[in-house]
């Protein structure tokens, strides 16, 4: 399968990140997710941590807004923020519900050290550098979800029971998420360094995509494996 | 005309600014408005100065995400960020672009330093120290405005050409927030220090507000006469 | 062994990490140190993953000159960073060299994600908290180490080829250096709680001690047995 | 006279605020100290509101660690955060206490808006920004500064009292510093952006040098007619 149109700083990083980008895309745990083998203790354990991970992401695009230099930038990284903390968290909160699994239990789950290394990067990232280094590791979740999703939503046997997870990003609204948020990186990229392919702070940025998709990976193995 | 009730907290902060909370909420400005003396041009510099106002007072909000330690205090802020950026700023460029002054112009007007000097101060506040000491920092903007247009809707002279200006923040919608913020600084408090009247950090904390407080005196006094 | 006297903040938070404590300062790496087991494979992969994380554990310091509130604050954060990147990190340069590892190869080392886990955990508990957050989350790495250097004077093998490292940390110096940190955050946390053990921020902080000593933890494992 | 050789940077930098530069570096305040008109009122208001300005100042390096990216980077500004809160801050205490102020109320004296100004707008571009954000802002401070003390060095009038202030900045130590920092702000630009002239952020970072500049102008302003 090509790689979905997210932009074209996008396909740069994806291109830079080659094997790790495979190992993160293709992981055993997607793989699971796809012919419904994940184990569901599995899955749950990833739930949990997700909305952990959910917290501390919507810190990551709340430093976004604080970052931007244009009002687009402030916007879409302000609705993201508004859309994770006010929706999409209330989302996971109805599907850990349904679990048996409550709020409150899901903001004070101890965090699992691959998830928070994943997370604190990225916030690191974006207090040493400037808003490019913030989205280059915030990229990899983002593009990284929306593309697993749409081969999932293809590949997918079809009585996987994650079939509801995959519809989530596969789903248009999360593809035009991936498509407006992979838009404004090429705007602020085009902004503040021009050609990225030729410019010196290249490989610096690709480091930051490429570490946060190394981290993802570390994600979905403590997800099928524990932490 | 006694204060409104956005809870205990800012009760306590604003008698602990008496006097430079006086200074603030009764300003010649404020009172222009009221009366309708207010040179159109003094308003309309105001106006352009509170968009690049609203700007860093964005950043703030993230910031109140970032710093947030529950799920109560990131949803109040996150949904505040979004507001502002996605809601009161189209309704400040509106209202600029009926005065001739459009959007991108508002976006890179020259701060004068009054402005600045508020928004960083917040800025600053939040990176020295905690979610409180930010609170402090942004709670004489929030409630201030709330407690001016609350008076001014009772006191303002039927005439005044500021009758827009004044409605906005007397709206049963602007004092929910204070409503809400005020709640949230409360529980925030509680939470942090117990009882702030007897806290240690009392005094740092009015030190916070208070100086926020003075620079939102030289706020309206640029307005007035000009950076 | 006693607990050595670095303050009664530090005595609090031990007891109040029991367990993880005694996991970190008993690791087996530890004990590998003490007995001279350790092999030496092991310890040179720890000393390149330990020169980067002075790297970050340097800016971490340098947020709490950032977060300090009162001269005498700055002036132990200033002095630590100095000490850390201008003489420390020179120190552990030599050791590498006379391992046939030099300075570039050091700064540029892949970090582990255990090691990055720790760091940027420190680095975002500055960011979300006030000073205390930080400083809760900062000393575990200091005072543990002071511990461990003062317990393995005592007990280590006396062939054990490690006798260097030990003495680093057991030394009279390095123990000053736990001494004035200790006391510094007693007088921090008088600042800003008063009396630490009934403040509410108790557990929160705590949280963060331990937390921070349970990354440790996963430190000397990775050295042990490899990212 | 010409501009002092602190590099390529700052010399596009100091060319490209032409007139903001000509107006701080030759403010009244400055010929006052020049001539020896200025009134000792002004030198010691200037003096105390310095004193807060370097605490503020050695929090802005303290970032610049924190912001760095290479070992270079760390090493001037860890040195240079020392230097400030460890001997700079020491030798104004003395002037200061000869002058019958002590250093808590330096510590503690109300910090004038134009100066809260220039500090935080530092802090907060480099929060915004990357490495050399924050360098841009504080390059007219080290570097004016520098430039200042050559020039007056020069031409002073014999029996002004301000000599021992003038000697301070001409000083072979002081320039060291100037020329020190420059080099690396453009090694820093090398690395991060190239050809600063044609790079795509010229004309933002420009914005952060002549802004900074501004702010200077008005600390001055300050010193000569109070707060």
């Amino acid at each position: 399968m090509t790689a979905p149109d997210y932009g074209k700083t996008f396909a740069l990083w994806r291109a830079g990140a080659a094997g790790v980008w495979a190992d993160y895309t293709r992981h055993a745990f997607v793989q699971g997710l796809s012919d419904g083998t994940l184990p569901r203790a599995a899955f749950l354990r990833y739930l949990v941590q997700d909305y952990v991970f959910l917290v501390h992401f919507s810190r990551a695009w709340s430093l976004g807004v604080i970052k931007s230099e244009t009002l687009g930038e402030m916007k879409v990284c302000a609705g993201t923020v508004d859309a994770l903390v006010n929706h999409e968290m209330s989302l996971h909160v109805q599907t850990c519900a349904a679990a048996g699994i409550d709020e409150h239990a899901l903001f004070t789950a101890p965090e699992a050290v691959e998830n928070l290394a994943y997370t604190r990067y990225v916030m690191d990232a974006g207090a040493q550098g400037d808003f490019l280094d913030l989205m280059a590791a915030l990229a990899p979740c983002v593009m990284g979800y929306g593309e697993i999703g749409l081969r999932l939503a293809q590949e997918r046997a079809a009585d996987t029971p994650y079939a509801d997870w995959i519809d989530t990003y596969a789903d248009a609204g999360y593809q035009q998420v991936c498509t407006t948020v992979g838009t404004m990186i090429d705007t602020a990229v085009a902004r503040r360094v021009g050609d990225l392919a030729s410019a010196p702070r290249r490989q610096a940025i690709q480091d930051r995509f490429t570490k946060a998709t190394t981290l993802e990976v570390g994600f979905w193995q403590m997800g099928l494996t524990g932490p």
